[in-house]
């Protein structure tokens, strides 16, 4: 019997590399489940969604496999896999899917209705969302093979660019799918709440759909130069100049035509004294403030049903203060939910693979092995701009 | 000189049919409106958002000549019209555009850049909407009028069909935004939130587009009872039984495919004790729990940056608890802000020249003189399941 | 073994009813297909695309079993099937597809990449379309069944109405893709050439989604009678006033806002003279002179890559006389191809169950036996106004 | 009185620079068009379509004053301007709109309804468009100047980049709306026909929305020699070699995304004898070769109703020998007519001023004075890669 090792949640605040099962063709019901395929991990990535859940703000059991972000080869595939062959270097979009529901065959993988009993929605590794065994690991199992799985057309290539390429499986598609719901084309200005990884990928996709500017806000100041460097525009949320104000000193007007919420219910306040506690409306409420009259409003950022940890009762079962009434009066939309990758990972690769974007700079990936997932963790928990991808076989150290 | 009469607000709960002066082409700012034409007024509309001022939960000041539902007859063309002559017959959008703003090129009508020193967006006879004078009068003035009128091509059928056709300035469009924004299409189970007239528009629109089943939700007996009349089914929110259970009833699931809010800020709760009292974010809640995965919510119901009226602090300012968690875990969209009339009203208006759409009856329509206005804002504020139509030179009655 | 028969192709103008092989979960490749049902075909349409193949318009070889439009009963389920059990009754939509495609994942599934190796989309029954077997017999084999088939909410209701769903095969979403593509919606004047089923499910469609006048074209007067009995408005094509002329005696103007073309390759000329005659570019050319400036012509109606019988040797390899200069000059959009059944079957099946469209009524259905199909096919072709339904085991002929 | 000179059709293949009238706010019907302004020209472009004039292949009139790509200085307003005023830098788009006509409300300036009474749509200089003169000149008129015209936000920036901003009157918004149409965005496959300025500028267009590959073709090897330098691959359509199988050298797969015809009706033969001659529909034939299944095909290359000059009896009339049959199995979609200036050239001028796009460099931009614009048309008929630039004052050769 072959081994297997990954990355499980212990207790708020503590993630181990254990010994786990090796996966099997079996879904969580116990079903055979002969169209999914064994992949070898190639590359894992640590994902912002999953310190929601090591921080305790969730309600993740002790013993979860973590893990929704991988890349990987095909290594066995069930019988009812047409598509596919062993081999394979393929990117697997977060969001489990069968590809038969309602949702599926309307795009709308985020919401698959049969993957998960207790809500719409699967992912990999991940509190509530159908107990998937989770990919921080050197083996995983993916269901609904053929419809799930992006196979990258050149073996070589694929290696060639993994660092790149494992940003397909969340980060980016998320990314771009704030900026598209946003709105962002050609020419338009877009703020961006959030210069952790989402924030940049959304940057970054903004720039790969013609943005004509774009502006990050953050109060992380290593965050806020990393988002510099790879060529952003940034405000400083830290300060006690308003969001309008230095949003008016780079455009010469204090709204945006597009904003993204990359932020999420662990919002800060702004301002000097604001910043240093929780305020989870914040973030959605300053957006209100410097878009404009008819403009859209993505939000890729997490809000959760219930989170324990919430600063009161009311954001403790997800409800929080919004100026809805702002929002009406400029005639706003919002787009919320989980990204439905599936819909965007393949043009997103052919944007890599000729070149057109380089998010694995932009979102300051940085390659470590299975062991050293613990001390990823805790950095990215410490606000570092990185983006860790986790490299079980050592793959991608070569590369 | 010509003399006309209008509706005036004069204090909380109080309005009085006044001598006001004859319009002249002349806008707010005082500037000459060569762009504009005067009205001689054929059908002016009461508005449930005239009775959020009427109920004193705006800023609006007395003296305010009331009315932004109008249809009327050109009586003198501006000297730079072009498309109107003195006899044609014509809707007004209740939204003021000047035709020639970034907003108004993108037919975002309702958020009109030029037209309102204040804020994005201007009406007729409304507070902090531009100071244009309201149409519940004789006669009024109408800027910009070859951008912004809609010519009925008939005049012996215009008259003929005026009930209907007097609720294209407002009633209709809003309601029928509501659908659109929410989704809805042939086949598609609706629930509309509010049996007002927005509500029963929304309902008829969502027929006209052919949606599958359409239940309406609401507190008030005699407005459920007239919702049944004119063929929708309904839900009644002062019962025990929830929104989804009763929906259930009907559907059995559930949840619907697209939802309306035509009820705004001045929600009540549910239930017995809960309708007893407002609560401003019921319904946008309800609608979260009752909206399928990846669903699409359209919000024509009015919500304000300012309410003195308010139950709360927050909601004074605009803010209320929204369970933004929820409808994130839905992957839910939310559409809000003024109707843009004028994109959907030539359709409309074919839609009730050929008999598709019965929305006089729908709504109730009930016309009244122009003495007889005072009493139907304080019937229509009792929950009369009426639209009051003025009538100010008895040119309805006959029909 | 179970017995079975089916309707086959012999030659130019016959077809016999004969016994056939009992299907098996096997794809045309002979390869085993667990993802396929074995289905009891409880109704079963001949489509006018069948007459194309009859009259020796294509390159279909003897031998060929028939019949695309198909709904039945789950008999038998592969080992990979997890949505359907037996005894559930499902719409068949006409396209096979895999679901696992590039094509299938955007919606495309009339292009789907995978089921046919000769050229993009698959059907079953039909030439150059992958060799599936056709289902105008009593059972049929449908691949990739948990993607493919409609289930109904329930068997009494599905059994009560199923004059009307057998429709959802193909005959009324590829009317409805044709005025969706046109741009039909709520208040559209709308053309649509050919009185023929699909033309008059175009019709219908047109109703659904609220158009204010729909007006259909013919040159056969049974058809153009039948067209008025179920509510539209008809020019006879025959007669030698124009199109324009004879849509501005209804319109008041000679144009529409939006056209289909529910004819095909094998149109006939216009006027007293030309409809003597094949001209195959009529239809479109005409459509291109009644179209308003920037309107959509949706072309559902078939045109082929080669046609043996065609009137010139251009058309032969399905090159027509097109007057794109005019399309151009009054910017027109075409859409052309086979219609993805998937996008639309489901909104349409509650649109009929929730008795939103009498399509039954409005093609003509009229119910034959198995052994009737061959004088359906010459009746049909003949020009009767009938959709002619095959029952092949007397399931309909109760109802 | 004011002086004025300009370019002059004078006969086929002649132009000339002739004084004519200085610029009146009069209609062509002899009315006063107080919404109209005098511009000071700074920059007017020569376009393929003025060529179509020149080169006989029109039925334009001798003494017309060409040019329909204008920027300009505001001069002089009438009284019905209320966005501009003496001073202000702008933008012409080609279309001449009125903003209150039913296609100017639904963003279809390209075919304005009541600027020329012969067909919908007007130009500048043009044939058949309306009889609004041309600005190949020092001073035009512009009518609906409010609506049409698009003021740039800083005079002096204006004029430091004006050699890019020129190109937003016509041939980058014509370009950009051929690859809009096609579909194109992030990761497309993108094949453009043609490597004329217009070709170019759908090259660069599909480059600014974040397409993988942008492959231009033509049969002038100047032009593909100035294509491949500025930055995308090419085909040669004089080799003997298919455009499906040069396709396939660069991609892999002979098939692409999406597709674009910036060539229209005086296209030639492919290959090296077709290349030598004229044929009309081989650009639209071959586009449906090589696009994929499902895709779309933007058309901004010109197709007329009239061509005398044309090599048949059909293409006289502006009928195509077009292979809708291969269109059709492939479900394609077919975009034509004027590009709307109006939705593009707010977005792309962001583009601009935020350097997202170097137009000028892209097309060839190559500044001439008024005096040159007769060698202008001459260089550019006989294939030059350039866009030639009139600058009647002086004022783009400083900078």
């Amino acid at each position: 019997m072959p081994t297997n090792r990954g990355v499980v949640y212990l207790r708020q605040g503590q993630v181990e590399v254990q010994s786990i099962a090796f996966p099997e063709l079996i879904d969580p019901a116990g079903r055979r489940a002969e169209h999914g395929v064994i992949l070898k991990v190639l590359s894992t990535n640590i994902c912002g969604s999953d310190q929601h859940m090591v921080r305790g703000r969730t309600t993740a059991p002790a013993g979860l496999v973590l893990g929704h972000e991988i890349t990987g080869e095909v290594l066995e595939v069930g019988r009812d896999v047409q598509m596919l062959t062993p081999g394979d270097i393929v990117s697997v979009p977060f969001n489990v899917a069968c590809g038969r529901c309602r949702s599926c065959k309307e795009q709308h993988t985020g919401v698959c209705l049969s993957v998960n009993p207790s809500r719409a929605g699967g992912a990999y590794g991940y509190v509530d969302m159908g107990g998937w065994i989770g990919g921080q690991a050197e083996y995983v199992m993916v269901p609904y093979a053929d419809f799930n799985l992006l196979k990258f057309p050149d073996r070589a290539q694929a290696i060639e660019k993994i660092r790149d390429l494992t940003c397909l499986s969340d980060i980016l598609p998320t990314g771009y799918h704030g900026v598209v719901t946003a709105g962002v084309g050609p020419g338009s200005t877009v703020y961006v709440a959030g210069a952790g990884p989402v924030g940049l990928a959304a940057a970054a996709s903004a720039r790969l759909l013609g943005a004509a500017v774009v502006i990050v806000g953050d109060v992380n100041p290593a965050r806020l130069e990393h988002a510099r460097k790879v060529g952003f525009q940034t405000v400083d949320l830290s300060r006690d100049a308003t969001l309008a104000e230095q949003i008016a000193q780079i455009l010469g007007t204090p709204e945006v035509d597009c904003a993204v919420d990359a932020v999420g219910f662990e919002a800060r306040g702004h301002g000097h004294a604001g910043s240093q506690a929780e305020a989870p409306a914040t973030v959605l409420n300053s957006l209100m403030e410097v878009t404009r009259a008819a403009g859209k409003i993505g939000i890729p950022g997490l809000y959760v049903t219930e989170d324990p940890g919430a600063v009161d009762k009311a954001a403790q079962h997800g409800a929080l203060s919004i100026r809805l009434g702002l929002g009406w009066a400029k005639s706003h939309s919002f787009f919320t939910g989980q990204t439905p990758v599936m819909k965007y990972n393949r043009a997103l690769m052919q944007a890599i693979l000729w070149d057109r974007i380089q998010i694995a700079d932009v979102v300051g990936v940085q390659v470590i092995t299975l062991d050293q997932a613990p001390m990823g963790y805790a950095e990215f928990d410490a606000g570092a701009p990185k983006k860790f991808v986790i490299d079980p076989h050592g793959v991608l150290i070569k590369h």
